[in-house]
């Protein structure tokens, strides 16, 4: 239905740039989209949880939508419309297409418990932004406490024609995507395409098992473009070279609350936003934290140029 | 600064009426909003979780209190605003605000745990809406798994001058409504309005131990006016009476989940709204469910002819 | 197997009585027992959450197990096994069985969310008590926070032959036992006994539903003893009456914490335990609700003779 | 008042070891121990969460308790009593002090939600093991689901004498260090030691926070003690390089379920015991995790020559 369903590479989970003052940063959307694309992003999702899309308002959502949409072209865009209830997340969904969006995103309440309910809940969200809207499910305990098994991810998969990827980041999660793939293998669900994110922690592994790529916010997305690449063409070890001396400074991104801070900063230190503000409410780098994320970039630097930065 | 810190009394939770094919049934909240001034409401909350308020968009929200606000003139009307994120919750705010809405209403996101969580997202909330606009928070553990301690609640009131009512629907939660006037008689809170909610399972003793009254949605709203009524004047009890013949039906209507459905319906049969339809995800009666309210209904009719209603 | 899979009446949940300086009351347990039986009981069911279980160590909980077993004779005990592990689980069951046990009741950890992990959880308990010991599933998610749907139930009761009975408490749950009841109707599972708990808070329909009778610890026994004959003898207005007469005082105490301290002091006020002494954590009734507590006896004793206390 | 207040250095947590058919295996313990001792461990921590001590029964548990103390004779042994009740914890920690352990630790149940309910639980403990018996604070909000802040640890501190250390593993982690570390240094909080867990994810920068160690039990627990060591001997790069090295393996033992099948398989496979065996529930690493465990041993080897370990 979509070409979302075979979508191979990496989809950078992007944040929303601020100015100092809050407002959104229209330039720096423009210039953080011209470098995905420059590094190969096969498409880029907006509006995630940790794109700050609950603390914008229903107007300002679209404004990002569009912003992205526009410098993007053709290559795709999905649009989080993760909301409270069905109304809210159906008006954004279809302004989004209407904009241009490839899909749409969806992370369940965290309310829902049983296989029931979270397939009950993919249903109807499926059914409120209308058939003919490719969606993808986010599929986040940590951050959601929603627990997918693999027999419920399927089932949403067979029930939802218009469901057309897994954005993958249960932890530990290496077996799940191993039980998916073996579902499409014995013909009991269909092939979609899975992308993974939990910020990259395990995405050494998770190529090796199945999946597509990588779909999350690590604030050297090239690297994560890098080592799908590698994996691709089958030079594992250079993979997992480059992946592995990334990991102290991935490792200290995905703390949870802090992460956003400590991912704007990278950011903004490698010039790609102009500002690694917030809107409240907000984490925060204390200035030891600071000089530890500045020892991380000095050691990665060693492996990898791109982490050679100008002094602050 | 607030005449809602004074406030005594029932405000409803209205729901929101639909009609069968989901839209916002105006002519309904016309009808609602006469009742609830003819049984003597002290005001109306509109928005609240009962009010399906998450399954409007934003510009439905709007629409429903416009609604509420102008056919209840100058009896005041709380708008609930709770929204994943600050900019959401602000626009609401505001925009109800200019329609003429007395304060608004903030329930606290599930995911917080610490008092000093707490604490700090009523800060936050508070300065997103601006100080001028007064607040409600709703103190629900049951749904929203967030525990307030009296101390907490304190903390928020003395924090914020804009603070000037509390929701109080903690179960059990008769030994708070104590402590948090027992720190109103000893100087470290000052005075707010209290009003009960939790269905009123408890209103018979809530009044007692010093609530100003109630903010729930049970279907006979008049039944609460009269309990606090006779409370005030000391007709203890004539109210324990009049409350015990509710509580069959009280706490059936109570049941998390269905408990909307059975409200919805029995203020169908009462006349009050056209249509019992929810917007999805929706709870629904069976049969047998039907049957056990009609009886209930029935029982009840013996006490309180109010509760005598046509034959389906 | 077992006769508990055709139990029918009311299994009173023993209280764990302590002496004033904490000690385990033997005599009291005697006294209990003598009165669970002459009130027409149809077994007993000893340690269970709100038998303050957790709070004994290994050696008291099978002394108050020999206590209540040798006291009742033929008559069913059921002992709560619950515990954070299979091992202590094994042993408490096996000492238990030796000594005359009818059974046991398990309870699982709030850990658990998706159906596989609840399945796969009793299966583990099954086999760790061995095949020969009929087992009893609580499902209480208001405490537990476990969500077992009706298939999951199912799928406990066809995948276990020694589970015999469910103690049914989740709220709301009526449409549960009519969806259990009708999976007996259908063949795809077999009899087990249904009895309710979460105070006998819907006793009056459970019935009506097709439940066996209650287990729950409701400080009046007698009277659910009696609505669960009424409603068996098709007097359903009596039954109802009688329950109604209840539910403000039920009500009272099936408040989460505090409700302990109520139904401890009511069994005290009645003669039937010595002291009202919990083990640490415990709950404790303020004077002002003592004075709530004696209101609703006296208010009750109007209509059931049983509820007139000697005043304090 | 006890020397577990000024600790320094490494107390792995160990693991419980089974043979194939589930009992307890002395001899491997004999073996663990000896090896902990040959590495510089500062002590040990026992019947931990990850040392499956859920699923002993209280006979076993007191064996392996007894076990790891006579092995380690005068070098402090901490064991591990959660338990679900304070009868049960007093009477593990009470026969595990006359047994000669140095300590007990204590984690809280995962229902306790506010700031109050914390303070009170460990009060609670402290007086029911007696306030003769030192204790460590586990405080680990991703398994325990609560959420300390500083100022309620600092609380439990100076309200509890006999607190005499901090299990860190809360994540994010690093600034709660610094907090408690700048309050020693303002007078409000005494001090205590603080060692730290979580797998040992953030060992490179606890240290330099003020941590006085690492109690966890990653299966290289050597190099834990090398890099607490080179920290303190202020080789910082000679640190973080080590630990950078072991980052790979370590994150992979660090996932939550399958991690302690990684870490009982990595240390079977270094000879310290004799089976991976776990008790039900178990997780279990499959072929494809076990390769992958393989292929970063390797890695590692080329860094680290302890995980250069004979083929399988």
């Amino acid at each position: 239905m979509s070409a979302l369903q075979q979508a191979q590479g990496v989809f950078p989970i992007a944040p929303t740039p601020f100015s100092e003052d809050g407002r959104i940063d229209l330039a720096s959307i423009h210039r953080l989209s011209e470098f995905y694309l420059s590094i190969g992003a096969a498409g880029v999702t907006v509006l995630g949880q940790l794109g700050e899309a609950p603390k914008l308002d229903a107007a300002e959502s679209l404004a990002v939508a569009r912003a992205f949409i526009q410098a993007f072209g053709r290559t795709p865009v999905i649009v989080g419309v993760t909301a409270p209830g069905f109304a809210a997340m159906r008006t954004l969904a279809l302004e989004s297409m209407a904009l241009g969006a490839a899909g749409v995103m969806i992370a369940p309440p965290n309310t829902l418990r049983t296989d029931e309910q979270i397939g009950g809940y993919y249903a109807n969200a499926a059914q409120a932004i209308g058939a003919d809207v490719p969606f993808v499910i986010q599929d986040y305990p940590l951050t959601f406490s929603v627990q997918m098994t693999p027999a419920v991810i399927r089932r949403i998969v067979q029930d939802n024609p218009s469901c057309v990827m897994l954005k993958h980041e249960d932890w530990p999660g290496l077996e799940k995507i191993s039980a998916l793939r073996a579902f499409e293998r014995d013909g009991s669900m269909r092939h979609i395409s899975i992308l993974c994110g939990n910020g990259g922690l395990f995405l050494d592994f998770e190529c090796e098992r199945g999946a597509d790529g990588a779909m999350t916010g690590y604030a050297f997305p090239d690297m994560l473009c890098d080592v799908v690449r590698l994996q691709r063409e089958q030079q594992r070890d250079a993979a997992h070279d480059l992946f592995d001396a990334h990991l102290p400074l991935l490792r200290y991104e995905q703390q949870p609350g802090v992460g956003l801070a400590v991912r704007k900063h990278v950011l903004q230190r490698r010039g790609l936003i102009a500002s690694s503000a917030q809107r409240a409410p907000r984490s925060a780098l204390t200035p030891t934290a600071r000089t530890e994320v500045e020892f991380l970039l000095a050691r990665l630097a060693r492996h990898d140029a791109r982490a050679a930065l100008k002094p602050l």
